[in-house]
């Protein structure tokens, strides 16, 4: 497998936000030819006057771009990830490098030694990058810059050509824009990803529904829309996350909800010295945070 | 009373960030003569180097500052601001403005009456903005822009000079850079803010509290930083902002805790259909208040 990035083909499947932004970031840092497979006609045609692919497939002719890629990035919702590697395990090119930017790696670790390619490479992956937009339009080559990337190790994998597969795959998202790359198993990638991500979105949203009314912020000095941002949400492919996470998640909300509740009974008694004392561990706790992702820039 | 906001005599209480950015955004924009008192004297002397005060005042010197000042900003804490005001109550200068910063008003309401100086105008404000510094070298001229300011408008005061007083702080707050001036009685702002403000930061806090460890944001893509950035809180302030709005705060966190449960229910129950349409909804509403907002700028 050649490690000159700038000399290989790049598959796309699905050119929205995310595919989109993979199509773009290659264009621009890296080179190499690039084709995307898109349902959307016009996502496929806007990218390609735009000079982000040099060529677009119909679905229905994946056959033809796969035999053609050296490396593929699936970017679709995580159940049609599923059925796409699970559609196409024979049609990638020998050698190949695929890989999926699923938010949740459940579903597909559960049938990863299945969805294996026989003559190609599987790493999963996950991107973290993410916003309010959707489609191509919203696409751009500095989406991943500075963000941080998840590579699954698989652990019942020792062979040498997935070590060389997953080195491909950190020097592809480096050069990519992405600057901290975090390698771990996928059980520990979704109970994380369940409280940073999943349980974010969960909270964002309850707030947003418990606000009386969309004048309230006339009353906000910016907590509440930092807060909710995230809430506008794309709801289909959240809702497939939530419940595909769904075991790791629930206990993530558990362990919120007693936490708020230690906070709430504080107030409730007016325990002036708990509560000032759970919030300067709070702050304290949140600057080491900042520091170390600072340590890690 | 005049009008002419540069001819007139500045008197700030307490120079931290929100009273020394008073100063700054006043020197900047309005000009004036502009006195500080603080028992700090590094930031006196800070802010008289760097031009932004005529001159400095010890807390002994009080009086002797209130007596010249056409408009007085108490920039303290809300209990402190209550002890300032009784103390004062006699010292300031014929047909002053005198107002406050506090992000809770229920103190300050409940004893109104007695807190007015009889030959000047006590109006309750609240300028919308924060963060996680403190201290005058936080403070800067632009920290108000385009931030919302909010002025109390007391029931059972009909006089003119009311009137009067409160236009004076409305011409004053957007001189300052304020965008958005909003007039409501201190029961709805405490109730608005027990939201927007304080209940936000329980969560983000919360969050915070939940979290395994300092390295969870290498598995982050964004979202838990931006939930969780106001946690880098002000213990004492904000244990003194929870209790002073004790029981509107619970009604949120417990309304908040409600919707919360809906959505962990529809999780647990893979109630897929229920939570798309939820999701969406949310989306939806947090659009809308995207739109007021931009509506308002």
């Amino acid at each position: 497998m050649s490690q000159n990035l700038a000399q290989l083909t790049y598959g796309i499947v699905g050119l929205g936000i995310m595919g989109g932004s993979v199509a773009k970031a290659i264009r621009k840092n890296i080179g190499g030819r690039i084709f995307a497979l898109d349902k959307n006609d016009d996502f496929l045609r806007d990218a390609k006057n735009q000079g982000v692919i040099d060529d677009g497939f119909a679905p229905e002719n994946a056959r033809k771009m796969l035999a053609q890629c050296d490396v593929v990035f699936v970017c679709i919702y995580p159940r049609a990830t599923l059925e796409f590697l699970r559609e196409h395990k024979n049609d990638f090119k020998d050698n190949a490098l695929v890989t999926d930017i699923s938010g949740v790696k459940a579903m597909l670790q559960q049938d990863f030694d299945s969805l294996c390619p026989p003559n190609a490479h599987l790493v999963l992956g996950h991107p973290m990058a993410g916003g309010e937009k959707e489609g191509f339009s919203a696409a751009n080559d500095e989406f991943f810059k500075n963000h941080n990337y998840i590579i699954i190790r698989q652990k019942n994998q020792g062979a040498e050509n997935d070590d060389n597969a997953r080195e491909l795959l950190k020097n592809l998202v480096r050069a990519m824009g992405f600057s901290r790359i975090t390698e771990v198993d996928s059980e520990t990638h979704d109970n994380k990803i369940g409280f940073t991500s999943q349980l974010c979105h969960v909270i964002a949203s309850v707030m947003v529904e418990s606000a009386e009314d969309p004048e309230i912020t006339s009353f906000g000095g910016g907590s509440f829309e930092d807060l909710t941002r995230i809430a506008m949400i794309n709801a289909p492919l959240w809702t497939e996350l939530f419940l595909s996470n769904k075991d790791k998640l629930l206990a993530h909300i558990r362990t919120f909800k007693n936490h708020l509740e230690q906070m709430e009974r504080m107030i409730e008694r007016d325990d002036h010295d708990g509560l000032q004392d759970a919030l300067e561990k709070v702050r304290e706790k949140r600057i080491q945070m900042q520091r170390f992702k600072e340590s890690r820039k």
